[in-house]
């Protein structure tokens, strides 16, 4: 197979887009699908001071270099989780990746806040995946706003969202469902949160690192298992298969057309937040505690 | 295995409702089933005078049988398309079936109309389906309204809807999910049209069909292959497979909370009806001349 641009020996065939690529013109074709997904939905500003999200695994790595290489002004962060061996891994993979092509990174250890995730799986009654997003997303804001940051980046690519998207669907959650998408307003106490790789799939993303040879970290969370969510990814590669180009009109076809009529039946019903009376950071909670400082008595009282 | 209800051995088992049946108690369970998908969407009162379309395949002899039996006043109707060998062996069961049960049947025969399907299909250059489907949804409507009957009854199931809820899901298709759904109101010409087999699988019906010795035609259409359908229905047998009793949450999640944001978006936007200059029944095309009509205008002047 041929490139579609240079007739080069082609590297990577996309279905989905109907070419195949040489790896010099996928990786021009990599940053076209960020900077489309950029402007299309208006995510960053040339001035924007970004702080991005990195787990260690592949999409956030490369979204970091590639946001770095277009010249916009970014600074890593890496929360560590204090799994045992699984997190000193992925934070080696995060730190030499920083190190080699000169990156700020910001490390924040949980332990040291008293939120060891282990610890913290061991005090909850339930499973510690949405306590744990909860943290991360607590630190990713906080540390946001005390840098000065204007927004947070994630490396969530097409195929995360779309499945997030189906599985709101089928439950008809109209709240997700309002503000699903790649650009979350900043305002009340948080920095906008957006999703850069929206537009490029997991497939995509591998061979984008690949190519830039990025060394990721790719072994599971061994406390999450994540049957739901692959389930649903599985069902959506079938369909891809079956109708290369569906899934990113599934997801480009909510932004345009489905999200404001859930918007629309959403509005009024707006979160009143004030701020936690332990940590400061906006909650929605009865009690002015947020969630982070909840499970942090939790852990200390178990402890 | 044995029957939840009674346990004698059972004859079907439901993964998605966690029971197995023997064949009375399946009957029972398939007649509830229908009663709580009537009154959940209030599709019939008891003095309606129902019109059933009968294909000639499971679902709507199923249909058929059960509301007679439930003790509603139904007729079948079966649009004859005159295709070669198909069409002779669809009515044949449709009228030995009516025979068998006593019921009363209504045929209408397109050829008489000048729609013999195989002439709308080569007068047309595109897929005869979309205009097949119009063509028997015109009649249906038409034979209700002359007949005085108050509702036409089709044999959709839990599969055909959750199917085309996906398919119009997947394209974020406001206009169709403003009011997709068991009942669609009778109102400027129209009669009510509902589909009482809503809550109902392919599966059960099926069983149901076997259990009452129903002789039904199931040779798929020569003309359509189905294939988009076919795709999406596989891709929810698996998420069916994978999470039991997801694919009735859908839908009924939709009933519940999704359609009306989207009748929202669409509220206002309603097209405006005039009676077809033709035949008189209502159009929404500027030139007032019904899509049906077209279609015997086209065949007309080919032929």
């Amino acid at each position: 197979m041929k490139c579609k641009v240079c007739k080069d020996t082609a590297a990577v065939a996309l279905r989905s887009h109907n070419s195949a690529f040489c790896a010099k013109c996928f990786k021009a074709f990599f940053r076209r699908e960020v900077e489309r997904g950029i402007h299309a939905q208006g995510l960053l500003e040339p001035d924007d001071r970004i702080l991005v999200a990195l787990s260690g695994g592949k999409d956030s790595l490369a979204l970091m270099l590639e946001l770095s290489l277009m010249g916009y002004d970014v600074t890593g962060l890496h929360v560590d989780l204090d799994i045992p061996r699984s997190s000193a891994a992925a934070r080696g993979h995060v730190e030499r990746f920083c190190a080699r092509h000169g990156l700020r990174l910001i490390v924040k250890e949980l332990k040291a806040e008293g939120l060891s995730i282990p610890l913290v799986k061991d005090a909850l009654n339930r499973p510690v995946c949405s306590a744990c997003g909860k943290i991360k997303r607590h630190f990713f804001n906080r540390i946001a706003m005390e840098g000065g940051f204007t927004a947070v980046a994630t490396g969530h690519n097409l195929d995360d969202e779309a499945a997030r998207l189906f599985s709101n669907t089928l439950r008809w959650d109209v709240g997700y469902l309002s503000d699903q998408g790649p650009r979350l307003e900043g305002e009340n106490g948080f920095v906008r949160k957006i999703k850069p790789l929206w537009r490029l799939t997991e497939f995509e993303t591998a061979n984008y690192a690949f190519l830039m040879g990025i060394e990721n970290h790719y072994a599971p969370c061994p406390y999450s298992p994540g049957a739901t969510f692959s389930t649903l990814k599985g069902l959506l590669q079938k369909l891809e298969a079956a109708m290369p180009g569906r899934k990113l009109d599934f997801y480009q076809g909510f932004l345009k057309r489905g999200r404001s009529a859930f918007a629309r039946e959403q509005a009024g019903s707006a979160e009143v937040l004030h701020p936690c009376t332990e940590c400061g950071y906006p909650t929605s909670s009865g009690d002015r505690v947020c969630g982070v400082c909840r499970i942090r008595r939790v852990v200390r009282e178990k402890v």
